[in-house]
């Protein structure tokens, strides 16, 4: 058990300005991760700025790491003896900064800090320009003390220190129970057990560190905080099997990356795994619907009515004045595009994809479920497994809450100090509602604007070009300004969430997430909604037609019907989303920081380099790299692309396509980002996904909705059934574009919006236009028919039937898929049964070796007896006859023995585990 | 803890015939509930039937009891030493019956199963007739072995019986550890804690012991099993305080009844408790809004219009050729009725009980999980709190899952052996449903045949009543078909699920309540749907009526609208089907059981009673009550009545009330029932109410389109709006009536349905009927008019609207409130901040008191010093000094003690507590 000694190590090391070779294998890699004497391993750094005192020309701060470590050998150093181990002083080497007085107080808090982790038994090594003696370290050690006390006064010390609100955090947490020995207050099972607690594969390990670290970080006592990157054995089977484009086609590492990231980055990518991998059925599905819409486009009788030139219906003029009359067939190709999207197929694609997204859900949830199972009992030595996984789990959640909310309760908050916080917080969302609105408005309008005047354009190029063209830039400028948008909403989300003071960090996240994804989802999706349902159902009719600005009149779909636009927006948004925020957020601005980072580092102190070219440590390679920054961001990506993928899939059935395209690049650039760019970031323990599941979920029952919405209002699907069935006398779809045309008068015309120069316009009294009204000579001319309503109705109809339908059947696959895996609820049994079995032998046991030991009356011969059967584990029977004597002894002195002999019993049986289990299940 | 002595008492006792006089307290109520000395505590009866010897007439069989104690002595009467108790042998009185071959191998199982019950540490008893001595009790047994031994042969004894199926289930649980002497076996706290689990107040007791019985009693090995009612203080407060009419005003004790009936039924009546609770406010609003619909009526356009003789209406005549043309003022009651229910009110009360059905769970939720919390830390012994609940949940859940496994396994089947039973479910199902269907059917022609025939008469008394006759009658007529199936369904439901052959006794319990509500709840809401959304919706229109049978015509509405008669019905058949089932069923057929089997025992056996006059023990009047059948039928009861309360409640807001009124009465009545009329049930443990909670959010959330469809297509709600904001020329109800009835020119009659005597007929060209059909004179005459389809989108749109607004708002109750009550998640967790203090301080105790065990060098002095210590529990500080001496000691000496000591500490850590935890909580 020597890998789970109970030393951990400290470093505190010198300015960092080393290394523009980021990779360099020239040294010894096992030795860049050691402290100074080259063998224990370094854990941890925490990185301070602090003068040199010897700075003459005043280069305001440097950068100083401090490094953590468990006190785990790297491979192949020979391991220390125990017992040689423990008398070694934990060494401490602390430079002469010079307590100015802006800088006194971070250097107490600094200092106290680092005394507390010392005190929890850590070790700690600072790295300096000058290499310092141990002996000299201890002494500089008292002189900096001395040094220091007489700069203090100001400052009230320790005792009130250890009262103010921010120092809370730094005590840690066993400090609690006044250990004033702490070699004798654990015995070495619970002392191993502890601190496993804290080595535990660099996950749990460091968590208390780094609740106390964080805050630190926001006070600028510390700059950053990060673990080592282990060029181990698993970092470079993680860099060659996993972070390779080359290896797009299998499966990811997901147990090594847990093993090496943590287990709330190996949730990720599993989760990402899981979803790449569904995606593939969704796609295959996908395309086969396309090719359905594009295998039936020419025995399709609407598209071929609307190409039909015989049939020849003048339509009424797009714009006032400058645009002519014009023949449906000229829009034939765009109804024949809109077929490969509008088709019957689509109807049940739709369905597929929510069901796809119900059994998505499910899937995950089996797959989290085994990986909890899998990684909460492999990974550690077979028989600590039990213990440890308990007291992992006990203190993890007792630490968590207890210290979180003490770092940050601030003293409960009543209703009355939140109340601004929240006001503040729907008002901002309600006004960022309106800006994103607004921009969505925007493009209208210059959409509008741009159309009309290119219409009224003389060139006739110009002219010909004006749908092609307007839509493409609106498309464009929509995408800038979401992308723009996006970066605003989140940091104006963060603001508000640090505005409402949330009582945990679980809680905050949550909060920011949620706030984030409301606004970023709307962003995102406002001009597809406005596409889908709004576009073209305001315009009114020909001669009373909706204006803006009492100029412009409102925009309509296109004569191949809205779908397609929907159809041609979502593809450009999903798309150019994706790829410029693959390319330019991912890729490009993290390789243009670390560009300024380095001139900057380099431009501030070029000597240092020179002074110390061999000291190219782990920790200056690590400290280079980017920072971690969460993996709301990737989370983000991923649920807006899946909005992409299920909300609106009945308009644009390859999306899934598409995603599975980008996904599948994608998780080798995050594997790569997280491989190569990026500081190696805190291990954090973690069940399940978090909110990120009910926002998924949510989105899952939101897009049955929405697709039922589109499929019968933005869709042809309905009217055409309603024509098929009600209207049609052949019971074909015969005369269905001429049903769907109405009738209008030219003479109804409003004054000046004529055609001025028309080449049909001569002999013609009616033009039609797509919409459901009563003709020019009924009774009540351009009224909404009786069509209208009854198309109306069906619509209505299937939005019911479709949405109830399917969230039937979703429920039902959730239903029918159980939650747990077979393979691991049959494991679970086995356990279970396996574990009586181990409780009972463990009492039995428990028994023998106490009655032995209670037992005045036993010879040396039983006691013989005895020791056989502890190691061979002999059935109960035989080590009987000898095993019952207590009875049989004075009462005077088996009293005595007696109470303790329960009291001892009771302490085992009191063990506060069951208490665990029962609320746990709750 | 003389209380939890690990002797468990068996009694099997003589013929049972005693008793007319049920609650004979005459005798010491103590007395009666003991063993033959009067002084261990009878806890659980078995009953089997034998062939008596001496009996010459031949009565073919008679009972037997059978008692088994937990060894708990009654109060007051005084307690035998531990040691004494121990060599007493526990004493089994078996007479020689007869080894008829036929009963043989249930003697024998008898004989293997009590036998199993003795080597597992019970005591058992027999009761006979004659009263024998220990000694020859003892020589008895012998006898009857011996006597039995000839007529053995023929069945394969003990070891192969072992081994066939039936017994996998008689064996005690703890054989599987081959425990020959069980003295030795456990130690004393370790005996204590595995018996006081079958002890634990009646709960789990007796767990083990009836998995097997269950088997026994199929088999008719037994005759039935139960635990003895304790008339001690808890039952005597129970029959006070909460069996009673008069506290119906009261909370209900919830915990006492937990405490003397278990778990389940605790948390039945506790959310009994809380719906009957909620009905409350969802009273008071009914209340109003059937108020505001009484205050409105006055002042309501359409009743007002309809009652308002001026206007004149002259209708179509209701059936042909007997019926004459009639004024629509005469339909004004109906009118005046109708407007009571269907009033914008109850729009909103439809809201607002789809919110409190979401409440109501939330509710429920945060009750159980208070429950949970305080049941299972109350209630035991406080030191024994954390072990005990802690094996109880360990055993239970493993011996549910391993023992069930093994009773009902039957070696795996295969998916090919359960086709044929799936098979027979789905269609007998569909038959079923089918039966459902036809009843609703018969009764729909009933009610046509009979007006039919009323309407001819010549009678213009029947005339008149012919509505009110045929209404009342047919409703009688459902109520009892209803009524009938209802009981028929219970039991094709046990009869399906049998056939299924489920894997455990929870799943089997799973599937025969999911099939019964399935069965039973479409035969209570059959009739109603049909009356809400199908009535009158087929009648055809005048001159093309629907016919069935070709002679009768499809019925429509009363003139007043569908809701006044979706109310009627919906009232009648929940009042008559609470009130039927609450006295007949619940009150009436127990007695006249109980009253036929005591006359059936009189008969059979009159001479005993004569014999013993004085042996009116606790068993033979707890074996005369009813036994208890599960809460199945309480729970579908209310559920069923929770439907009324939820999916209709548009047409209907008293229905709450009347639900209040009846739940207020029920609880009493359950819990007279189950204080005084049942057998006490085996107390089981329970975390929830099971699938009944899925089922109760499942009515819940079908109930949202349920009541939209009522609001928009059963009332009048939707018409009224859209006339108000689209046809109504002076934007008020004005003329509403006259909209909503369309024109039928009477010359369009088809020959032979003209009305043969008529007043009024004369001068009539057009008469009027309600639907929205184009006029005689349009161009398409009598085909559904624009109106109609605007009708039909408003009221398709106010469904999509409603669904999704108020499945919205419930998702925000429900996630508002929270699942864990605020007070119990601040206990949480200030007792995970205790757990940890008690861990260190466990595993610090521990570490000491092994220490102090294990140190040779230890004086008298100092172990004088250790006693001291271990009784008063001093700081640690204070005994360490002469702690740590084994490593001083001699090397070979101290080896083997080194290796039990490790092995005794790693046994200690390795608990598979954690295990448990990690597992429950995944």
């Amino acid at each position: 058990n020597d890998a789970l000694r109970p030393w951990v190590h400290c470093i505190l090391l010198s300015p960092v300005q080393v290394a523009n070779n980021m990779m360099d294998m020239d040294q010894d890699p096992r030795k860049r991760l050691c402290f100074a004497d080259g063998r224990r391993k370094v854990d941890y750094v925490l990185v301070y700025h602090y003068r040199k005192r010897s700075s003459v020309r005043g280069s305001p701060s440097q950068h100083r790491l401090s490094i953590i470590s468990n006190g785990s050998y790297p491979l192949g150093v020979e391991e220390k003896d125990q017992e040689g181990r423990k008398d070694e002083p934990a060494e401490v080497v602390v430079d002469v900064g010079p307590p100015d007085p802006a800088d006194g107080e971070k250097i107490m808090i600094r200092e106290e800090f680092e005394g507390n982790l010392k005190d929890a038994g850590l070790e700690i090594e600072h790295d300096k320009e000058l290499r310092e003696e141990k002996g000299l370290a201890a002494t500089m050690n008292e002189v900096w003390r001395k040094l220091n006390q007489p700069f203090q006064p100001k400052v009230p010390h320790q005792e009130n220190l250890g009262n103010s609100r921010m120092s809370h955090c730094y005590f840690w947490p066993f400090c609690r129970y006044n250990i004033k020995s702490k070699d004798t207050f654990f015995d070495n099972a619970t002392r191993s057990r502890i601190v496993s607690l804290y080595c535990f594969a660099h996950e749990s390990a460091l968590f208390f560190c780094l609740t106390g670290i964080t805050t630190l970080i926001a006070n600028g006592v510390y700059d950053s905080a990060f673990p080592l990157h282990d060029v181990s054995f698993f970092f470079l089977l993680l860099h060659d099997e996993w972070a390779r484009y080359g290896a797009f086609y299998k499966y990811q590492p997901v147990d090594l990356i847990r093993k090496y990231f943590g287990e709330k980055i190996g949730l990720y990518f599993a989760w990402l795994g899981v979803y790449t991998q569904l995606l593939i059925p969704a796609s295959v599905v996908g395309i086969i619907v396309f090719f359905y819409g594009w295998a039936t486009v020419e025995t399709n009788i609407p598209s071929q009515e609307m190409c039909d030139e015989d049939q020849n219906f003048t339509m009424c003029p797009l714009c006032d004045r400058a645009c002519d009359y014009w023949h449906l067939s000229t829009a034939c190709g765009t109804a024949r595009a809109s077929h490969l999207f509008d088709n019957p197929a689509t109807v049940f694609f739709a369905i597929f994809m929510s069901l796809w997204a119900a059994m998505f859900l499910e899937h995950w949830k089996r797959r989290q479920i085994s990986l909890n199972y899998s990684w909460d009992l492999t990974g550690m030595e077979e028989e600590e497994v039990h213990s440890h996984t308990y007291i992992v789990t006990l203190c993890y959640s007792l630490l968590t809450s207890v210290c979180l909310d003490s770092c940050t309760g601030h003293e409960k908050l009543t209703w009355r100090d939140r109340l601004p916080g929240y006001l503040i917080n729907i008002s901002s969302i309600l006004f960022m509602f309106g800006v994103t609105c607004s921009a969505v408005f925007s493009v209208i309008i210059y959409r509008i604007t741009i159309s009309a005047l290119m219409a009224m354009s003389s060139d006739p190029e110009v002219k010909s070009n004006v749908r092609v063209t307007v839509t493409a830039t609106a498309v464009i400028i929509n995408l800038v300004v979401i992308l723009i948008l996006d970066e605003i909403y989140g940091m104006v989300a963060a603001w508000l969430t640090e505005l409402e003071i949330p009582k945990t960090e679980t809680n905050f996240e949550e909060r920011l997430i949620l706030k984030a994804f409301l606004l970023k989802f709307m962003n995102a999706y406002a001009p597809i909604f406005y596409v889908a349902f709004f576009k073209g159902r305001f315009a009114g009719r020909p001669g009373d037609y909706v204006y803006v600005f009492n100029d412009y009149r409102m925009e309509e779909c296109a004569p191949g019907g809205c779908l397609i636009e929907l159809c041609i927006q979502l593809s450009i948004i999903m798309l150019g989303k994706q790829l410029i925020q693959n390319n330019v957020f991912e890729i490009g601005i993290p390789k243009l920081k670390k560009l300024c980072r380095t001139l900057k580092d380099k431009e501030r102190a070029p000597k240092e380099i020179v002074e110390q070219p061999g000291r190219r440590q782990q920790w200056h390679l690590d400290y280079d790299l980017e920072p971690f920054d969460g993996l709301t961001p990737e989370y983000m990506e991923m649920i807006i692309q899946f909005g992409f993928v299920s909300l609106f899939v009945a308009s644009f059935p390859l999306a899934p396509l598409f995603a599975l395209l980008n996904n599948v690049i994608e998780i080798r650039l995050d594997a790569k980002k997280f491989v190569t760019e990026l500081r190696r970031p805190d291990a954090i323990r973690a069940k399940d996904i978090g909110i990120w599941y009910n926002i998924l979920s949510g989105l899952g029952k939101f897009s049955v909705i929405i697709n039922a919405f589109v499929i019968s209002f933005t869709s042809d699907f309905i009217p055409r059934l309603v024509y098929q069935y009600m209207y049609s006398e052949t019971g074909t779809m015969h005369g269905f574009i001429n049903h769907t045309l109405s009738y209008f008068n030219v003479s109804n015309f409003k004054p000046g919006t004529v055609p001025s120069i028309s080449s049909l316009g001569k002999d013609i009294t009616f033009c039609r236009y797509k919409d459901y009204r009563e003709p020019p000579w009924s009774t009540e001319p351009y009224q909404f028919s009786k069509q209208y309503w009854s198309v109306l109705a069906a619509r209505l109809g299937f939005v019911i039937l479709f949405q109830n339908l399917v969230i039937t059947m979703s429920m039902l696959v959730a239903w029918v898929i159980p939650d747990v895996p077979k393979n691991i609820s049959e494991k679970l049994k086995k356990e279970k049964t396996l574990l009586v079995d181990v409780f009972l032998n463990e009492e039995k046991e428990k028994l023998q070796l106490i009655q032995s030991l209670f037992s005045r009356d036993l010879t040396q011969e039983q006691q013989e007896e005895l020791k056989v059967s502890d190691q061979t584990s002999l059935p109960l029977q035989q080590t009987q006859p000898g095993q019952l004597p207590p009875t049989s002894s004075p009462a005077p002195r088996t009293r005595p023995r007696a109470a303790s002999f329960s009291q001892f019993t009771r302490q085992m049986s009191m063990s506060p585990r069951s208490d665990i289990t029962q609320h746990t299940a709750v």
